[in-house]
């Protein structure tokens, strides 16, 4: 019965492909740069166009919801039954900007196809990722009157201006978002490769500035009786690492969670590549980290510390012979699974703090921004999407864990207490870049991998018990 | 017959000190600006008019020296016999460039008598230090027909500029200025109280630059995998001073010479008012400095290292999410007494190369500037001196230890090898800025100064083995 419906609404889907192509001309052509004030009618509009496709393939509950900046908008069918699970969907559909305009081959809210691509800012990053969702469930909906699961689509519209009242939004809205499942689509697949990011580290970021003599002095005059705010914050960095290239900062790694022994298992055959990698993109034929962990455990599952700017004094050509009156540094700190920002911004505090001294005034200013995210990495629902894959793309996909930090992952984890798989669909080029285009191939390729997938949870995602968030 | 000798040199100058205010005004009409070379001409025409106001007084061998850059100028007096002292007389006549002009009152090359100030470029800085020592000498010379000691003068026309050409030029000339002892005339009293600097420290900087990866790195993706350039220069920084405030350098205290227990016993007295000074200029309450010795001794007689700038990644407002592809710092190193700065920046450099790791590149300039310098602090000819000032300002100088560097001196100590005592004549206000200006009265005080102290030479100067320099 679901093999008829799964092979109905992939046939609805070929058959209507070229209109979903004109469709996502039509999202594609409302400029909604979220960054840009000038943008703000544009962003609302796209939000209400795709509230109004949601009311159109017939979901329910649809509205924009919004806490004073740009709305997310809200859809929901719910009709699956309480036996099945339901799946909250979060991808976002505001855009980077477009400068610099005069590198674009066709204006990018005119979207263009050329050698298989089409072209738009949006196309990939992550318009795609909308316009997948909406349309798997278009095909399943009017080809078969109903869906596997129950679902809710969550399409945030201010993920490239920082998400700013994206942690308060998810709270007030918690209960309607409530789900057994979070499926994250923003990112997508290289070429005929797949990729699920199955983790991203946290993050927290500070500046210090250390303050000494009111004014510069000559080095002559004071050398050697006024502490130099520059040896300040040397001292500072200087201590934060040991020798073995642990962070020092007390109670920094109370938390952090280890990896498992099967994602060991996996990573350990993806390291050669990723060495590789790195080789070529930072130039460098050694590399560091904590003694007794492989690269990617030091790379994507421990915590960080890295001065991103350090100044005092003169830094033009030649000689200026001063002590400083100020020094200071800008950090940020990237964090494993379950470290919790705020703690760490303590503790980092309470570290800096240690260093005051007669003679030194120390300012820290810290940014509790986000927590580290584990997604599903393994279990039922990542093993059909693997098979899948195997269907569509003839691979399965590489598990890949990312260094780097998405807040909305973080806050989104936190706030419902939910797994997260990851299940983008931007397959292109260019994404934050001029010519930013998403491939026709790949996209027709992801609607049938978005279709099959949602026929798939029904087997493979766990029920939680509605009023216990895990 | 000295004393009647002295008596007619100071009569001389006090019925001729119209006139030698008139001559003053004529040195100080001619724009001596080392530093621009528009001003190359008339740097030139200065020295000229000096060395024909020699010829007019009656000195020998009149001539100006030069290795390309500006030209110092020469003349001596060596008929005061076999048995008397050779004195060697440094000044220079070039100026500071007069910006900003719009603040001088009147030109700054059209010296102008206001409220018993003589205000134009270069009335302290140092034209009033050649003035004063030609005048002394015409005084006692026609007035008298001979002078108390064999006299070279020397007066530089680089000094404003760094003195690029003095090192070798003092190389080259050293046999010509060979002398029992080289009188400074650079600096002057405050008001009515007289100060003779007895000791400078030498000088040498450095610049470190270390290099990482080959551009700036995304800190999610890289960070724990590569070594950030910015710890490393925070490391090197931090690792120079020991928590007594000792500089770590391997071999940096070798040859540090202590102060005489006279001289530490002298400086206790001034303890005091230092602190005073040092609170009001740095807006600081506690100072800082290697255990164990005085504030003066930190400032003015154990060596340094002193950050003066620091930089690495990004320093604009906000976060920056990199690891900087490359970190710098520079410094400049304060020199004690026997200090060699060239042995000082092997020392330097061989530290610095010794955190070398895999992954970091690291380049080091250093730049040998000056040695310290220990001027003559007791002895006849400094109490000959203070004589001559409880005479003429009723007071004794205040014996002065100068944290700051004077190239020019260690290099005169070091090629010539001969004592030093400083007597300088520069006593007015606002030197290297708008409005410089003398104090006529004092000028007239020094003038007095100058001709007792030229008398009180063959005294208190002891004849060296003209063959074996001290």
């Amino acid at each position: 019965m679901e093999y008829i419906d799964l092979e109905n609404s992939l046939k609805y889907a070929d058959s209507h492909w070229d209109q979903f192509v004109e469709d996502f001309k039509n999202l594609l052509r409302i400029p909604s740069v979220s960054t840009d004030p000038a943008y703000k009618d544009d962003v609302r509009r796209t939000a209400e166009w795709i509230r109004d496709e949601m009311v159109r393939i017939g979901l329910h509950n649809c509205r924009l919801l919004e806490l004073g900046g740009h709305p997310a908008v809200y859809g929901d069918w719910l009709e699956a039954g309480p036996d099945r699970p339901t799946i909250l969907t979060y991808a976002h559909y505001d855009t980077q900007p477009v400068d610099p305009l005069d590198l674009w081959i066709t204006p990018p809210f005119d979207p263009s196809v050329r050698d298989g691509f089409i072209f738009a800012r949006g196309a990939i990053d992550d318009k795609s990722g909308v316009h997948i969702h909406l349309k798997a469930v278009e095909a399943i909906l009017m080809s078969t009157g109903k869906l596997p699961a129950n679902i809710k689509f969550f399409f945030e519209g201010e993920e490239e201006s920082g998400s700013p009242t994206i942690i308060p939004l998810i709270h007030q809205y918690k209960d309607l978002l409530q789900a057994d499942l979070l499926v994250l689509s923003d990112g997508g697949c290289i070429d005929d490769q797949p990729y699920i990011i199955t983790s991203t580290r946290g993050i927290t970021s500070a500046e210090v500035k250390v303050r000494g003599p009111v004014i510069d002095l000559h080095s002559g005059s004071y050398g050697g009786v006024v502490y130099n705010p520059a040896h300040m914050v040397a001292k500072m960095i200087a201590a934060v690492h040991a020798p073995d290239g642990r962070i020092q900062i007390p109670g920094f790694y109370d938390n952090v969670r280890p990896l498992t022994p099967a994602e060991l298992e996996y990573q350990a055959g993806l390291e050669e590549e990723l060495l590789k990698n790195a080789r070529l993109e930072t130039g460098l034929d050694d590399f560091w980290g904590v003694d007794g962990y492989s690269f990617i455990e030091r790379q994507t599952a421990l915590p960080t510390f890295d001065v991103n700017g350090l100044f005092a004094g003169y830094q033009g050509p030649g000689t200026k012979t001063i002590i400083p009156s100020e020094a200071g540094f800008k950090v940020t700190m990237r964090l494993a699974a379950d470290q919790d920002p705020s703690d760490i911004c303590k503790k980092f505090t309470r570290f800096i703090k240690s260093f005051e001294q007669p003679g030194i005034q120390v300012d820290i200013s810290t940014y509790s921004e986000s927590r580290a995210v584990q997604c599903l990495f393994d279990g039922p629902i990542v093993d059909a999407i693997q098979a899948v894959y195997e269907t569509t793309y003839g691979k399965r996909a590489i598990l890949y864990r990312q260094g780097g930090s998405v807040p909305v992952m973080g806050t989104m984890q936190h706030e419902l207490g939910i797994p997260i798989i990851n299940l983008g669909f931007g397959n292109g080029k260019n994404g934050h870049a001029p010519n930013e285009c998403a491939s026709l191939k790949y996209l027709r390729l992801d609607l049938d991998t978005a279709i099959r997938v949602y026929f798939a949870y029904p087997s493979s995602v766990q029920k939680s018990n509605p009023f216990e968030p895990m």
